[in-house]
């Protein structure tokens, strides 16, 4: 079959001929690719930030297709159902599965594309396929499911949910890349008065504003919008959704007292933490590899058309042109790029 | 009157005659203060540390005494009530108040002994008495009453609720000082299986050991004996009661995936976070300035015999040898000394 590997830091992906995956144990599924997608984190493993990948991992966490076989253990799927890969393997067995942290889940955690082979392939193997994979619901659009893998469920539970987003609160949303974007939809299911969406990329808070942000702002006027809209106390919830430490240390200075950063980005560096300010403040700074335990709520919300999904697939490739796919989401900005489907 | 007050950074205070206090608002009572204390606080305070300490300003925010005076507004108490001093003033009636945010009241906060003059004096000058002052209870040692002012609530609030201290949990507390004391005598309110205490001073640990340690560690060792403690996991709560970056630098090497870091620490200067390696752990870091909303409910065990109290202050003067007392404190590991008790 046709995949996406990996080579060596700083090299571009190679679309090659590798063995098609057949089941290992009996709690496996193998699914045929209709769509995947390319995710910040493949960017970050292909400059050889993510040590865990070694040359030649069929890269790759988000997916949508169809069973094509599973093991002997497996009993909620069978051949020819079609289903949304979750970007997280879960056994739902161990201690951290029973405490909803799948993402820590010991026999799992983020593995494809990982450290098995992953979703930018033809077909690919799915370990404890009975909790790492969802029915797709009737008369939803396969396309926009994909943004289910990872997107929505990280920007919903490290953004939304850790930073405890409620009614008549004030949200800062620090990025509105695919995964800021995905806090800025989510957030509105609980009603915030005021999200401030900031970006560098003029397009990007287009886009926010239409997808339901009150204000916007550059980097630089962030500081200010953010005052004026919170009587110059600052937001109940700041949703870091970049990265950096720039980012990481402006949102110190947008957090209100009482409030909570909640960290989304994936850091490669150590940041700087003002403790000497915020040691007093009563606030709180979370992080989170996404668990993705609200996939089955957030599918419910799609099904019901509560989740805005059609903005967010910019781009779309036939999987033989994921490696130019890689160089459009690899300039994102230039190329008005948020997500990029590719069919197969 | 005789009060205690502070000159200039790195200058020892003065124990001086200034005007008695009188009442200022309907809301206000005077107290006479039998016992008070001295917080690590008033010591940065006497480094310069506290910019919102102006020259003459009379020290202190710890205190038991009889109500002297009580302005027309206030119900609660009447001359001759021997009351529990809070650290913080509270309006109880703007939107923190409401929230339980005390520390962050509009009318008030942390003021005794910071921006009004505090309880290192015969007498203080209450405002809001009605959510500041609380009646002591019978038949309590009022010596130990003065630990409710600050450290219990602080060590409670910052340390224990903050950390989500839960049955079958474990917990390391890096400092054990007077709050990190309190903090371990009240995390045994909620049954962790694991309480590691860390200091550089081994009659500190000693101590701690008495009071329900179930580990202690020097500093050197505390990452061994926490590996040793949670089968390598590290803990599910983390208490930062020093306030220095190389303590909070440890505490994300104790923090196990999921756990909290609980700041208690007063912080002068910014730290490392080492987002890098803790993006992807699901933990929470927090921070507080005592709100002292749990005074109530801390008051009730106390009264019980269920707060031991008995080994945290370790010496006695009169209010005379004030100055005295504050060279023994400044010098606390040296002297074996916990909370030092002031008498008038």
């Amino acid at each position: 079959m046709r995949a996406l590997t990996y080579i060596s830091p700083n090299h571009p992906p190679a679309l090659v001929e590798v063995p098609k995956p057949g089941l290992e144990k009996a709690t496996d599924a193998i699914v045929k690719l209709k769509y995947t997608t390319i995710c910040g984190t493949d960017l970050h493993i292909l400059k050889g930030d993510v040590p865990t990948v070694s040359k030649g991992r069929v890269l790759g966490h988000e997916g949508v297709g169809t069973i094509e076989a599973v093991g002997a253990g497996v009993s909620s799927f069978k051949p020819g159902d079609t289903v949304l890969i979750s970007c997280i393997s879960a056994c739902g067995t161990c201690d951290y599965c029973k405490r909803g942290m799948n993402s820590h889940c010991n026999n799992g955690g983020w593995k494809l594309g990982n450290t098995i082979d992953g979703t930018q392939a033809e077909f690919v193997r799915i370990p404890n396929a009975e909790n790492s994979l969802y029915e797709a619901p009737d008369g939803i659009d396969e396309k926009v499911l994909v943004l289910l893998s990872d997107i929505f469920p990280t920007g919903f539970e490290c953004g939304v949910l850790n930073g405890k987003v409620s009614p008549g609160g004030t949200v800062v949303i620090v990025g509105s890349g695919p995964v800021g974007l995905a806090s800025l939809i989510t957030a509105q299911f609980y009603s915030p008065i005021v999200i401030v969406m900031v970006d560098g990329d003029p397009h990007r808070l287009e886009i926010a504003k239409n997808l339901g942000a009150t204000h916007t702002a550059s980097v630089e006027d962030a500081a200010e919008v953010v005052k004026a809209a919170t009587n110059g106390k600052g937001c109940d919830t700041v949703i870091e959704a970049v990265g950096v430490p720039a980012s990481f240390h402006q949102c110190q200075e947008l957090v209100a007292p009482g409030g909570v950063i909640a960290n989304v980005g994936v850091h490669g560096v150590k940041v700087n933490l003002h403790l000497e300010n915020l040691w007093d403040k009563n606030i709180a700074i979370t992080t989170r590899l996404v668990d993705t335990t609200t996939t089955p709520m957030l599918l419910k919300l799609l099904s019901a058309h509560k989740l805005p999904t059609e903005k967010i697939i910019t781009h779309e490739f036939s999987f033989e042109k994921i490696v130019q796919a890689y160089e459009i989401f690899g300039n994102a900005s230039y190329n008005k790029a948020l997500k990029v489907l590719i069919s197969f």
